[in-house]
């Protein structure tokens, strides 16, 4: 048993152990294969030089690095005993708002009067930029973040530790072969563009961004911290877990469709301090990566290797498939998992992500792990 | 005469000639001093590598470099035989809203039946991130994008080159020390992390933004590009321009207080096709820089080197002084400088911005020059 880390998965990431300097390590079962001389570009910090080689290189390498794992040729670790780095430097991150249900909870919840979706929202993937130099690695712990908050009954802001602390459970698309600025790239251009697949937890301060958030949007309310898993899935490994999109009305505009699909199979979990809260299914998000990257740069926006977009938070049609606490508790106002409502100090939160894997197996993506360390004041 | 680049001055940029690779190089009179040879980390393609060594070695670095000019020891090239470099690499790019007059003639213009200003604005700089990868130098010609847009009459968005492109008139913050996960900048240890100021045009696209931005924020209305000065100057060389902040009611939260106010008395000139078509003065800023970057860390945010933040479009109060097209025409309704209203095809904005300089002289910061190219359809 590989436990969803066979040789149809193999997962990039960057380690070190007490002996080395960071470079390129591929998971295979519980160990992390050495893989730094099968290329230059492995033996590296980052990923980012083998990533900006493009899908040919990646296609050989996998085969290459799959064969030499199989005989067993090259240096391993006990994936216990190797420390996990952040794989990738981060050029630019976006995030996305890609779920019906999650945008449509949201609306229910903050506008109750009104048409839950807002009048853009079918037409175009809701994006904006987030903080890359805060993106770090599962397992970093997370420091209750400090700013302005505001209620409604209050004459005047108030400073102090967040009180609504929040996950957002989403899927991250990586970029290997950025795009010149004035070019686009289009909606069946994916996969020349994407090296792979992690998972993120794009944590939120629900207080702090619903006082500072109009009119330019989230900014300290999410810029403290966004987790991503130390595991890269390529896309290749990802060829059985392709579905097709949810019907989409009113059909997207031209820029926006292809005839690649790319919704993707991929069930997650959320984990609070080692029980199950949400299953949210990747698979039926209304916007697909493809449609996200091709919107992202359809203004002649320019992609760098390492540039990070995510699908914004992904929550399923029932409520234990919704995919933060501030849906599953709905506002606040109606607990969940024994009392909780938003993040305790001390409470641990991993995301889990499954998928098909090729020949009728399952992949375990890369989790993603934190837990809230007490504010600083 | 030195032109505003005299010995007070010495702003740093990046450049190369024919025969040789990027490295820094210091601006004084008509004249690219080649720096190279003063410290290692001069001997570099970006500045950041220099900005990360912090102030002291700024100030030490700074008096050596005057003293080197001065004996015109080192070697130099004319300003118009080499060709300019983005100056840093840039990490992550925040752009404020600091101007209260800017943001109460966006209220007047969009919401005019109501409070012009926004409930948070005078409790928070209002700010959120722009897309740090399409920061380009000074002279880079910008593309018309193209995207979405839905004026309110219309029944579904349609797609093309924007009609509304405009500039931003701002000046830009760039971060030479950094700030660990966790820690916060207070207002008064600014000159510690800042190393120093460009000019900056974030040219946006207003009838994109205009359907995109609700509720996650500007994206790409502005992603497309953002045009900074070829010269940073340093802090240093700002020291006469320091100025007293406005007043602010309410008095600011504490970690927004400190006892230096870091307003900075720098003129600007809009230049449109040759013309003189506003002078907005930074003087008048609501928030200052000091308090922009202490809150953009209150909540733990780490910096790096290379981060850059700005003001936001700057306006002053008379209409004159007014930083954007969409202000200066008023929402397109008063055509302004021979009947512009947003910008057309090969039009070229340049952005000049001024200052008093050590001992009663002037310094003359890098200019920020773009000309409008067509769409790619």
């Amino acid at each position: 048993m590989s436990d969803g880390f066979g040789l149809d998965h193999l997962p990039y990431g960057v380690f070190t152990t007490r002996a080395s300097a960071p470079r390129v390590g591929v998971r295979f079962a519980d160990r992390v294969v050495d893989v730094a001389s099968v290329r230059p570009e492995l033996d590296r910090p980052t990923l980012n030089d083998f990533m900006a080689l493009g899908p040919e290189v990646w296609s050989q390498t996998r085969t290459e690095i799959a064969g030499l794992v199989e005989s067993d040729t090259l240096p391993s670790y006990a994936v216990d005993d190797v420390t996990l780095q952040l794989p990738f430097a981060v050029g630019d991150y976006v995030d996305f708002y890609a779920s019906l249900e999650h945008a449509s909870n949201l609306g229910r919840i903050f506008r109750p009067d009104q048409e839950p979706l807002l009048p853009n929202w079918r037409h175009l993937p809701v994006g904006y930029h987030g903080r890359s130099g805060t993106v770090v690695v599962s397992g970093t712990p997370v420091v209750r973040p400090c700013g302005q908050r505001k209620a409604p009954t209050d004459d005047a802001p108030v400073f102090g530790p967040s009180r609504r602390l929040d996950i957002e459970t989403e899927l991250g698309f990586v970029i290997g072969v950025g795009s010149e600025l004035g070019d686009r790239i289009g909606v069946d251009e994916f996969a020349q563009h994407v090296f792979g697949v992690v998972g993120v937890n794009d944590w939120s301060a629900r207080d702090i961004q619903s006082w500072e958030y109009v009119p330019l949007g989230p900014f300290l309310g999410k810029s403290f911290a966004t987790s991503v898993s130390a595991w890269v899935t390529p896309l290749a490994a990802l060829a059985a877990a392709r579905a097709d999109l949810p019907a989409q009305d009113p059909a997207p505009l031209p820029y926006l469709s292809g005839t690649e699909g790319w919704a993707l199979d991929i069930d997650i979990e959320v984990v609070l301090n080692g029980e199950v809260v949400s299953r949210p299914p990747y698979r039926g998000m209304y916007w697909s990566p493809a449609q996200m990257l091709a919107h992202l740069t359809v203004n002649g926006a320019s992609t760098r290797t390492g540039d990070l977009f995510a699908s914004g938070t992904i929550s399923g049609a029932e409520p234990e498939t919704r995919g933060s606490f501030l849906e599953l508790s709905w506002g606040g106002k109606e607990p969940f998992a024994g009392g909780h409502t938003f993040l305790e100090d001390g409470d641990e939160v991993v995301l889990r992500y499954g998928a098909p894997g090729a020949g009728g197996g399952r992949i375990t993506l890369g989790e993603v792990a934190g837990r809230i360390d007490p504010a600083r004041e």
